[in-house]
């Protein structure tokens, strides 16, 4: 099995909704490092997984939907808590989403978001 | 698939039994950054594999007992070759026991201890 | 010249005022991870310049009053557009009067604010 | 599962060949940060899954054969487009030859070239 | 004294006169990850030492001109040995040129290029 | 000013003497992470401060005097509380004279010990 990681990242404020989360049910922020990594069995003719600047051109595009912003107001994630984890899957969903057919060829995926040095969150998926 | 990653570290002295070993059968020590990753198939009802301040206090707790000590006179890892491999299970299983009733939701860790920044070990476990 | 660097991290929201900062001026967040070196010319009786529990104190005293917070409505910062820049000025200038009596035997003070993997900023100052 | 990584790197000139590989079709070259995992279900008499030594002994002789050359003149790699990902599984097969029996006991295998702070690719084999 | 830092890469193909660079006498190559930081007694009127999408996208242009490419053909760099060191400074003072006007306001720059985990090399000059 | 910088590292055992250091008075032990950067104010004819090789050679004697030991039983660190302060400036004196000849083109070294992901401790020197 192979896979190739591209790395990008964002800026967002939101707050969280549940009392085990403390202050962080507070307005605050966080850095999110984006890692996606992209598995396939075999590599294709040009002996790639996929194009690391096609693979970081479509996790730029997802990730600036959400960058700069405050997730609290966002339409989208009406009804979701933006915890690290479920942010991952937004993020994971979408960049399957942005791949196209690109990502048929693929067999998963993997989204990681850093949000310190001392803490990160995953989310795997087939594709 | 979801997973929470935390890093603790501790500052361990000790020696290791076999020839295969070579210097290291001297008293030596280490800083040991430990990951420990808790994986979960689906997220709670806050929308979190684990909240991540009770997964770091619960790292903390099991890394306090081993830091700032010499593992080769710790009556609880006695016959144990304390190999960064061997460290990993320790730390593993007994953070299984530190987490408790949240362990039950639970579906798999992985620790990791990094040595350097070249060399690190992992056991990985379902729970 | 010897130092001392320890490092903690922050998660706040905020927002820039000015043209140059473009989406930034919305509402978003950071991680800043904050690293707090200091200096003294010539170690203390006891082999150090501070200790270092002592000074990741003082530093996670410093960092606990901004973390999770939305940095637009503290009253402290109001009319400082709290780039990260700005920011290191104000972690310094705290930590120096955090540290007591210790910051006197000190030469000076450097504190890092990484925003991101790919910048970050600083503020040095003499103690 | 237990598992080992060590870490070497190789510094390499190379070109792509394939239209999708715009300005990396031109001669151009890469330090690739080479990461091998070992891994073995159970530790064996000496607690280890592989002595951490004898695995960067052997990492580095396969990367010696590679580092400091322009793979495409590399009669051993004609016909091979050197990816990340390609070669990925040249030093992960190249490394299971060069643990020799030690492999024997290895249940597998992951090899990671970092090619930048931003960009990596694997390749995991059973062994 | 204020500084920010953005950090950029490139992936060359080069070779070093000299007896002294061993086997890096042959074609071989290195990623770059190359940081530039930039230095600033006081902060502007927006809070900042330069913008940071701005700094980014200076060093991003003066890395572009060099990056996918074999540096022996370079007819900019014709007697330069590209040693770490002397393409720090190559940057650096290119750099400065890209900056323009804003480059006017700043003190100094510090411009240092990693080639892996273990080595790096740094160019500092006024401005 | 230019720099090089090299990376190695080094395990040993070492308790430290006074209140101040709290359960580090006890037998522990460390991984230090060991970064040696030397400055020249012009490079030399081959277009370097000095050859990575040799100066990581020369970092690697000096560390292996103190790597896999308990320096509290070194005959050459008696009366020296072996903080990393301490440690960092044993490491710069003895690289200097390991460095021979070559120091004497020199200008200054720093050298910075990391003994976890959020402490480090570093001496700088002329030569």
């Amino acid at each position: 099995m192979f896979s190739v990681t591209v790395r990008e990242h964002m800026m967002i404020a939101h707050s969280l909704r549940g009392e085990v989360f403390g202050p962080a049910q507070r307005l605050h922020g966080a850095t999110f490092v984006v890692d996606a990594t992209l598995r396939r069995a075999e590599l294709d003719a040009d002996g790639i997984v996929i194009d690391i600047g096609r693979a970081t051109a479509a996790l730029r595009a997802v990730v600036a939907e959400l960058d700069y912003r405050n997730l609290d107001d966002e339409p989208a994630l009406t009804g979701i808590n933006t915890t690290a984890e479920a942010l991952a899957r937004v993020v994971a969903d979408r960049l399957a989403g942005a791949l196209g057919d690109d990502a048929r060829q693929l067999d998963g995926m993997v989204v990681t978001l850093r949000e310190s040095h001392v803490a990160w969150a995953s989310y795997e998926r087939p594709l």
